[in-house]
């Protein structure tokens, strides 16, 4: 009788009845379920199905998998609702809410114990695994993160290759059946790469179901834990993670009490919700930088896109080859296309304090750039030793005189180990000469050789740099780093990063007219992106005859992306000299700003078009971007986000009818109005173009006058 | 007719004459000669010969390999003799004198040039690849140096393992020939080890050629490139370099100009010249370290065989797992056996102060001990955060009011990144603290994982650690790193290594009696080893009855080793307590410095016994040291290295006539005798013994007064 009642206590916790978690407005329903010892979820939106019956746990290295043979130990449930102010963002404040229930599995063989615990927003799913302290499970390490996401059929998918090394990928939308069929032609060259399969893709993965739901699958507090990728079984139509390998082939090293990422599904039946969702932020943990007063967002300049078209030079002299320390470059002949000489940054600095720039980005500044990539250098920068044309102190004292920071820029070229010996001396560099940001890059394959960009070891590195950042009171913004999870909550000073496919790429063969209609989809859900936007002049052969690139955008759509692709970091991208030739669409970047109290998403769909408004941070005004894709399209917006009663100015940048990004990009028109909250717009968007409005409050309406209303 | 003129000069040079370098005495001849198109060289001595015909050169990654096609280019041929005074070392001054001829190679299909230097010494041959700065070979990787050493036929060799990640093997002696079958067997467990294949053996490499030929093959300035192992064709008796690969299986990446280390190759028809040889360090770069006046040698007693012995621990608490910025070692339980606790360590510095030690080296001081073996943990150590009990600022002011120093020790569990992370904030506690010596330790398996021990990127790290020791002027004894390659005499702030099965061994299962016949004959060869000398109890279960190890020395021997085993760095290894049970034979260790100006062998064979003399730094105090294998043997030498015409009391600490390392090692007996230049000593050494020997000038001759005559 005795072991009758154990048999069925057993089965019971085996077999034993779904746990359900409902969000707080009840529309998302999570259910989990032991399914033969197996642990099990599945989520539901509005009752249609999210993701189907899916199975959690993990292969371990040289011992028992953590897949089967559980039991549930326990399940608590609890709700938190809070609202929390970021140091800078799409809004003022953002709450977090949701309900959340942590199960606790034992795996009865092995007496270890894992908990699940998941949070249901009302805007979607997070969940991580937790490891407690416990006698039987304190190190080990991770052959394979086995966590699905069984997709309701073969849905849409707006996908880039899965790859250890980079994001820089053109984004492809298929049905995930197609997905194998493309692979080969998606993976097209990148300076670093290392493709995760054949059916392997990148988080943000953004998908839409037969039935109409948007859901986006990603990370969230992504810390000292490999980068997840999702591969798919184009049969069943289940994704599974696949965390990115370190160089001897293991996915991670664990001591409990620790924790994986959040595994994240955001979730609705309107594009726009994705967009505004804030769980991979909420997901994250409350800033652990207490003053946070010298982290302010930024507005800058550069001399970069001059060196990107090929016309000027990182290097200062054409030789073969330098080494640090041995080289010395005071007798180097410059090769005259050195672009981060005193003389030239200054007039960059002027530029910037003329038309109210916060910085200055100067690339090529520091010696070792003449073989500085593919060549695999150990100690290959030293990230404080200027080449001879740059005088650190006299642009310092420049720039102070007239108010515009310089923002560092440390390229490391991927040697990883270089960096961190010289971090502390760069860092305290930047202190000692007034710079307050930097641009790190890791361009290249890493050093360790064998380790690749998004291994545990290596996603270790950038927290470091960003932790390290912190207590000099530097703001980072990393390029080709993993791409982001929401650790600028934490981090503020984490401004920025790259990790996809950015504006370069419109030198280096062009992105695709849909690319900005997606990115918000994917990349940006993890956070900010310095996708330096601003390129009015679209033929790239002017500045190198040998490269034919063409700029796939028109003016108007560039101006739409200070609004639409959200950073507290934006660049005007192009040269002074051409934004000096289109002073009347340029005048949309200097009114722009970089920090907001609010955003709305008007009209998005994945691929096709994103029209956002926002609200200026501290001030009445509002801001509103349109990108658009390869179609023409009309945009039909209304104004009914302003305040009730109250006028404004509003000044439309938008594609003249005949624009075209191919053949007429610089096709626009700029209009004023008064509008208040009852007025509408329909625009039409060019193929490739959009639209960008400021819509200035006016307090005296005399401003007005002689501005026709709308 | 101009063809046929080409054909033949081309015929001459790849079948040019040999060209021919003698040493000095002309004792030593090398040849090089291309043999269609191959470079070759062969070594003789006296016109016997050393090395046979044997080839030269690269094996690339993703390029021709360079080894053959070559012509030569020019042969520059150069004297060089100067004499060098070492911050401290064996002798006050070295002379490095040597005939150089650098062969300037030409691959002429590829158009890369690669230059052969040899320098010839009385006492053997060095020679390095140069790769000097050139349009076709500039950044390249090595996939595996081809440097053969062809045995003039099956001799003796006295050899340990090839290991990627240790030396701690014990000798065997064998013949080339028989390495194969012994290679599994010598492969003892270690905490980290990566067989480098069955024929492959380590340098430094002692043989015996059958014609009485010493024979040592190593290699000097091992500086940013892998560690090499030499692989025997065991049928044709030819070793070849193998390097140390890194975690993607490359074993360089190069940049010209560039050098590799040199390979040496000690010969002389007397083993004690293979001993005093200075080839190791002559090669090396003159010291780059300006002011050197706070390198200063050290003995020094620890806290240490006590936790070796499984007495103590170094554990502060006995649980399961702690992880550093989350556990509060201030709330743990101290298990009661932590012997770095401060009133124990006032008992060494109270020790060291009454017999005049410079030095007390304490490990397990900071937290981090309680997991930090065997779990790959990253954050494992930092290096500053003391344990409750050991209170940093109590024992500085300790120490330095008994004119002690604490020396540090940086335990790294292999964890290379995290050590780099806080080297910087590690050396400035240190200098903040009055630590000027660092013992560090690099115990279990590399991470970046994937890396081993010996690779070229692992061995950049130790070599960044003495550089960066050296600006804070701290002084570095590294065990566990690669085996030295006279690179203190570029920077004498390295004044010891382990790299080779040390005292320890004693406790974990004991060295072999014939030991330390043979180290100084192989690992001494590239620089001192802190081998931790001078215990006097055998019988480690009295510590712990877990241990079964005994220690297999005589007492005498272990005073002879302070001798014997060159090196600035001294330790007396055993407890306090049992020092003061045996204070006669203790005082030998008071006596010994640690810093000589002369240094003769007066007895050497490997593997059956070495006898040294050496004058005492800045004295005309004269110590002997002789150690001894398994054989009993009876030592005869003459004091023929003491100044004509002046008196000494001679201290004789030998074996007792029925002393025995395994069943009466304790038997030694104290003998004084007033010698001159013309006493001859014979001495009993019993199995696994020896002698040692203090000789001080009397001045005063009434010192000498009731002492016997010799």
């Amino acid at each position: 009788m005795k072991n009758l009642v154990l048999v069925i206590l057993v089965l019971l916790s085996l077999y034993g009845r779904a746990e359900e978690l409902k969000s707080p407005n009840g529309l998302q329903k999570l259910e989990f379920e032991l399914k033969d010892g197996y642990p099990t979820y599945q989520l539901f939106f509005n009752n249609k199905p999210v993701i189907r019956e899916s199975r959690l746990g993990f292969d371990l290295k040289n011992e028992a998998d953590l897949l089967s043979g559980f039991a549930v130990d326990g399940v608590e449930r609890s709700t938190f609702d809070q609202s929390w102010e970021p140091v800078w963002g799409e809004e003022k404040s953002i709450r977090n809410h949701y309900n959340e229930m942590a199960v606790t599995l034992k795996q009865t063989e092995t007496d270890r114990k894992m908990v699940v615990r998941f949070r249901l927003f009302d805007d979607g799913l997070g969940f991580r695994y937790e490891f407690p302290e416990q006698a039987n499970l304190t190190y080990f390490v991770i052959k394979e993160e086995k966590t699905q996401f069984a997709m309701p059929g073969d849905i849409t998918a707006w996908w880039i290759p899965g790859d250890y090394d980079t994001q820089e990928y053109s984004y492809h939308k298929t049905k995930l059946s197609e997905i194998r069929g493309l692979m080969e032609k998606a993976i097209t060259p990148n300076e670093s790469q290392k493709a995760a399969g054949p059916t392997c893709v990148q988080t943000a993965l953004m998908l839409k179901s037969d039935d109409g739901l948007y859901i986006n699958l990603h990370e969230a507090a992504l810390i000292n834990y490999a980068c997840m990728h999702l591969n798919l079984d184009d049969q069943k139509m289940i994704f599974t993670s696949q965390l990115t390998p370190d160089a001897v082939g293991d996915k991670g090293y664990m001591q409990a009490p620790c924790t994986s990422p959040w595994r994240t599904v955001i979730v609705s039946d309107k594009a726009g919700d994705i967009l505004l969702s804030h769980i991979t932020l909420n997901l994250n943990e409350p800033c652990k930088i207490e003053d946070t007063s010298w982290i302010k967002p930024v507005k800058y300049v550069g001399v970069w896109w001059e060196m990107i078209t090929g016309k000027s030079s990182w290097a200062y002299a054409d030789v073969p080859s330098v080494q640090l320390g041995v080289t010395d470059f005071s007798k180097l002949t410059t090769n005259g296309r050195h672009a981060a000489n005193t003389a030239h940054v200054k007039e960059y600095i002027d530029f910037a304090a003329q038309y109210g720039f916060d910085g200055v980005l100067v690339e090529g500044w520091n010696v070792g750039w003449e073989d500085w990539f593919g060549k695999s250098k150990d100690y290959v920068f030293d990230f404080v030793t200027p080449y001879p044309d740059f005088d650190v102190d006299e642009l310092q004292q420049y720039a102070a005189d007239k108010g515009v920071q310089i923002i560092m820029h440390h390229e490391t070229s991927g040697s990883v180990r270089n960096y961190e010996r010289h971090l502390d001396e760069a860092y305290q560099f930047m202190v000692d000469h007034g710079y307050h940001a930097v641009k790190s890059g890791y361009v290249g394959d890493i050093i360790p050789r064998g380790e690749t960009h998004y291994s545990q070891f290596i996603v270790n590195h950038y927290q470091y740099a960003i932790e390290k950042a912190a207590d000099y009171k530097i703001m980072v913004n990393a390029h080709e780093a993993v791409r982001p999870t929401g650790i600028c909550r934490t981090y503020p000073n984490l401004i920025g990063n790259e990790s996809a496919r950015g504006t370069e790429y419109e030198s280096f063969g062009g992105n695709t007219p849909d690319h900005t209609t997606i990115l918000p989809f994917t990349r940006l859900i993890g956070g900010p992106m310095d996708y330096t936007p601003g390129i009015f002049e679209q033929d790239v052969s002017q500045y190198n005859p040998d490269n034919h690139s063409w700029v796939n955008t028109t003016i108007a759509r560039q101006l739409a992306l200070y609004v639409t692709m959200y950073s507290p970091l934006q660049m005007a991208a192009d040269l002074p000299e051409t934004y000096k030739k289109y002073l009347d669409a340029f005048q949309f970047i200097v009114d722009v700003p970089v920090d907001w109290d609010d955003s709305k998403v008007l009209e998005a769909e994945p691929g096709d078009y994103i029209t956002y408004a926002r609200k200026e941070k501290g001030t009445d005004n509002w801001f509103v971007g349109r990108t658009n894709d390869e179609e023409p399209r009309t945009s039909k917006i209304s104004l009914d986000f302003l305040p009730e009663g109250q006028k404004y100015l509003a000044t439309v940048y938008h594609d003249a009818k005949d624009a075209h990004y191919k053949n007429n990009p610089k096709a626009y028109e700029i209009e004023k109005f008064v509008v208040t909250n009852k007025s509408k717009f329909e625009l039409f968007c060019a193929p490739g173009g959009g639209y960008a409005i400021s819509l200035m409050k006016a307090n005296d309406p005399k401003a007005l006058k002689g501005i026709k209303k709308h």
